[in-house]
Parts: C-alpha cells; sequence; structure tokens
C-alpha cells in the first residue's frame, strides 16, 4: 500500500508506493483511508521531540475513510484506562508507536472506529478527531464550561484552541481571545467573540481586564510568563486548563491569589473514550465542522509538513 | 466587660475591665464565653499584616461558652455567600472588623452559633472552629479525599496541618507527613501516619518518593520553592491544595506536568456553612479532639500572643 514513512528522526517523510498492508490483529479493523490530517504531534515526533520514537514508523493520528461500507472515524487514543480523571500507563496515541493514518490501511482497534457524522464530509472529518477530544475535554470535562461563564481562550491561531472557541460559543459563553496575529483576533471576533488581545502588545492583560474585569474559566496552551498574568485575570472560584505548555516553564506564581481566590489550576490531556463519544454527540448536535487549509496528496507529504508548521488553525490534509 | 483590646498596630494588647458590652443587633445573638482561641490571624493583624484593618478591635475568631443555657461554639466565618466554590464579596471573619471572642461577651448571627459536640469540653470546642472548617474544606471539599489516597500533609507542626493529619487518619488514607522538626515527625508516626521527611534535609522530597512514590492528594500551607517539588510528588490525577502561601511566591512551574499528568493546583480558603457543620458531623462522629497547649487569663493576653507565637500545633487558649 502507499504510506508516508519516518524512516529516521530529522529527516523528511518518505513517500513508499508498497509498504506492507497492516496484519490481520485481535480485536482490530483495517480502516481503509481517503483523508489523514496532520497535527503538531507529528511534526514534534518528526524533530525527536517525543520519548520512546521508534522508528520506522507510519505517522498520523488523525483519519477518515471507510470499514466495510461505512464512512468512518478513528478515536485516535489506545487504552486511555479505567479513570475518567486521567490516562493510564498504557496510554498511547494512534500514529507512534503504532502505525498511524498516513497510509491506504491503518489497524485500529475495532471499539476506536466511529461513525462519521452526517453534517460531516470525509476531509472535514479527519480534521476533528484528536483536536476535537483535546479540545472537548479540556473545556467541558475538566473546565466545566456553563453558558454563564466568560471564557478567555489563549492563543486562538492553534487548531485545539480553535476548536475550543466553537465549542465554547456553541455552548453560550461569552468568549474572549488572544493571538499574536490580529488577524485571527479579527476573524474571531466575527464568529461571535466578545473581546481580544494582540500577546504582543506589553498591556494585552490589561486589555482583557479593562474589557472583561475577570474570567470564570481560561483555557491555555502556552504556560510561560503569560500564564502569571492568566492566574490574576481569574475570578474567584476561578479555573485554568493547560493542555499544552509551548512557552515553556511558568517563573512565578502566587499561593496567596491561589489559596485566597479558591483557584483551580488544572491539566488535560487529550481524553477518555467517554470524551471522543461527548464530543461526537455535540459536534453532530450543534453541527460544528472543523475548518480544512490546504490538501496535499500523499506523495507530497513533507510539503504538507511544512506547510502545516507555519501554523494556524486550518487543518492540513492527506488525501490518500 | 472584660475584654483584650488592640487599641493600634505593633502595639501590645490592652486588657479592659470595662468596656462597653455589645448592642443587640437583628439576627444577632449575644454568647457569653467562657474560653477563646489564638489563631496566627489575630497575630497577623496585630502586625499590620491584612489589608484593611480597623483599630480599636477586640480581636479573636475562635470562642466557646453559652447562648441561654447550652454550651455554644461560633462559626467565625460570615457572609460566605451563595457560591460553595468560593466566598463572597462580603464575606468576613470574626474578631476584624467585627469584633471578636477576646473578651466576656461577643455578637454573632444567630445562625453561626452551634451546639458544643457532647465530647468536647467548653475549652477543647474553642480551639476548633476556624482551624477546623479550614482544615476540612482543604482536605474534603477541595482535595476531594477518599480513603484509598496517599496523602502527604506539609507542616505538620501547624494547627491546621495537625487537624487535616487527624481528620485523614479518621477516613483510613494513608497518610505521610513533613516537618521542619523531627519532634513533630515522630509524634506524627505515633499517632498513625506512614512516613514522613524533614524539609531541612535538602532530599526530603527524596525520601518521600522512595518511601511511598507518588501522591493522590497533598494539603500545602508553605507554597515557595518546595511546591515545585510537591508537583513532581503527584501521581496522574493528583490534587494539590493550598490553604497558605507562608513562604511566598513558587518560583517555578512546569506546565508540561500540570497537562500531562492531568493534575489539579487547588486554592482553598476556610469554609462555607455547609462546610463548618459537615466539619462537625464528622468531628462528632469520629470524636476528634482539638489538642489544647496552654492556657492563660485574658489579662495576660499578650503573654498568650507571644507565646502563640512560637508555633506548633497545640492551640494557645484565653480562659475569659
Amino acid at each position: 500500500m502507499k504510506a508516508l514513512v519516518l524512516q529516521a528522526l530529522h529527516q523528511p517523510l518518505s513517500f513508499v508506493p508498497d509498504y506492507p498492508e497492516p496484519e490481520q490483529i485481535n480485536n482490530h479493523r483495517i480502516v481503509r483511508l481517503n483523508y489523514a490530517a496532520i497535527n503538531r504531534r507529528d511534526i514534534w515526533i518528526q524533530k525527536g521531540q517525543y520519548a520512546h520514537i521508534r522508528v520506522p514508523v507510519i505517522l498520523g493520528s488523525d483519519g477518515s475513510g471507510w470499514l466495510d461500507d461505512k464512512p468512518v472515524i478513528i478515536n485516535p487514543g489506545f487504552n486511555w484506562g479505567n479513570k475518567e480523571s486521567h490516562q493510564g500507563e498504557n496510554f498511547s496515541i494512534l500514529g507512534m508507536p503504532l502505525n498511524g493514518t498516513f497510509a491506504e490501511q491503518v489497524s485500529v482497534p475495532e471499539n476506536n472506529i466511529y461513525p462519521l457524522p452526517n453534517h460531516l464530509s470525509l476531509k472535514e472529518g479527519a480534521a476533528l478527531p484528536l483536536a476535537g477530544v483535546t479540545a472537548w475535554r479540556a473545556l467541558f470535562t475538566r473546565g466545566r464550561i456553563t453558558p454563564k461563564d466568560r471564557v478567555l481562550i489563549t492563543g486562538i491561531g492553534g487548531g485545539v484552541a480553535h476548536l475550543v472557541m466553537k465549542f465554547a460559543l456553541a455552548v453560550g459563553a461569552q468568549v474572549s481571545v488572544t493571538s499574536s496575529k490580529d488577524e485571527y483576533l479579527e476573524r474571531a471576533l466575527k464568529q461571535g467573540c466578545y473581546s481580544m488581545a494582540n500577546y504582543k502588545e506589553k498591556d494585552w492583560a490589561g486589555v482583557l481586564k479593562s474589557k472583561v474585569n475577570s474570567f470564570d474559566l481560561i483555557v491555555d496552551s502556552a504556560g510561560g510568563a503569560a500564564y502569571t498574568s492568566l492566574v490574576k485575570l481569574l475570578d474567584f472560584g476561578g479555573r485554568l486548563v493547560s493542555y499544552g505548555g509551548t512557552t515553556g516553564v511558568i517563573p512565578a506564581l502566587s499561593p496567596q491569589i491561589i489559596f485566597w481566590k479558591q483557584l483551580n489550576l488544572l491539566g488535560s490531556t487529550m481524553g477518555s473514550p467517554k470524551d471522543f463519544e461527548d464530543m461526537l454527540d455535540f459536534v453532530r448536535k450543534h453541527e460544528i465542522v472543523p475548518e480544512i487549509g490546504d490538501t496535499f496528496p500523499l506523495s507530497q507529504g513533507q510539503t504538507a509538513f511544512e506547510q502545516a508548521e507555519l501554523g494556524g488553525h486550518r487543518k492540513i490534509v492527506l488525501e490518500i
């Protein structure tokens, strides 16, 4: 079968026209893929920024295609474990160590295969799973969003952040956003957000404070020095959910603010099977559509990766 | 009436033999006090380490005595507000701004007056309210302790920490403790704790890790650099509840640990009326007794304050 293979770290992806087809394993089914979507995780693995990387491997956590005669998408989280509060020791994500979706076929546990929501095309469906379940868990399971919440979402140019925004708007919450790019901020306002701040500006936190005063819920993937400002923007009883840490260590945090305001500083990673199913129900009910950017044929996988690395909330898709 | 009065900040307390008796206010009742207990809050107010201090004032959040012919204790939290998640804007604590328990009589809202638990003496009852409700909320409402939890309590020499320990042992959890004093650590082991570490030792966190590996729940009142180590000691899905910050700013925190381990870093302050009632039920059921240190007559209040400032988990009591 055709496959896009990472042969060695720090190397371009190789298009292999005759990669061996996956073998049938117990409890697994073979999905014939039409589309796959690229996530930051794939790029980070290529750059060697993950622990326990094995090569060669077919990357790719997101995909859509056919199981027998039914259009399907795949939940890329395996072996979550028996606790809703966190993933167990054997948790893994499709596309490393197990071969992923950048190929004509992928073998996945039958329980991880779900019908494509009716309102989505196969191409749109491919862009939903990993970002969707990550956004869902951060906002709902961990953040416990309510329609009355004043919500702040940082880095709205990101794919997960963008889905967090769509979910929060669908709930009916008041949503504010940050980004380094005015273009992303303006678009978010048009899509229904209430206020915004460009975090390249020195007093971005002051801008938000003057508009919203304080937030009930903040969803962040950056960490770093800005996290300290986010904590100060929380109202009493507020929740700050982190699903990433792209700007690194948080350099200072006041325990007085944490205990006096009775804050909740929470971490969130990916999502459980229940999170995935709840996310799908919500996406169906509100007919939420992930936004798609450029589409590349599988043979141009490396070019697609370079495009995805430029960022933006629109998923880069591989057509298989 | 006799009263211990803070006339001005940074001044010794004055014993006043003829302070005006409190007037009857709507919804308030007058409790005739037999005992009062000293909290760190009283000492901090004397030192001017609180916002919006008014003087002269009768300090004291904890007290026990008689309402008509019934022995009673007082919930020192007023106007918590209508949310269990946090205190409202009008929340205050007995003993500043309202006159407190270091006097023969105190006027408090009728709803804040509770029967003295049968297993406690009036003297013991005076030592329970503020520390008890603070310990309860941190451990149960915020920390959601279960009997299966491996629990770590820092600074076990403190009055609240000591009650957190007694509550956690009564639940049946595995309890570990830290302190700067070996004497406190040895005593905690005798009282049923599982392991301990002296945080004056450089590798105190390594000592705990070698004994317990990781914790489900940590209750802390220090913050500071040790907080970073506490976060690393948490298991996946772990909870760290802060009810104080005596060692100041947390200098570094990894967002990667927060999100990957799906941690819960939580703040806790005092407690709601529901917390207070739940705490009393638990204390009655498990016949928990707060530990009492030296007792001083009200006229020796300043000496009692100096004794209380030396620390230790045993409450210094004023006899009125």
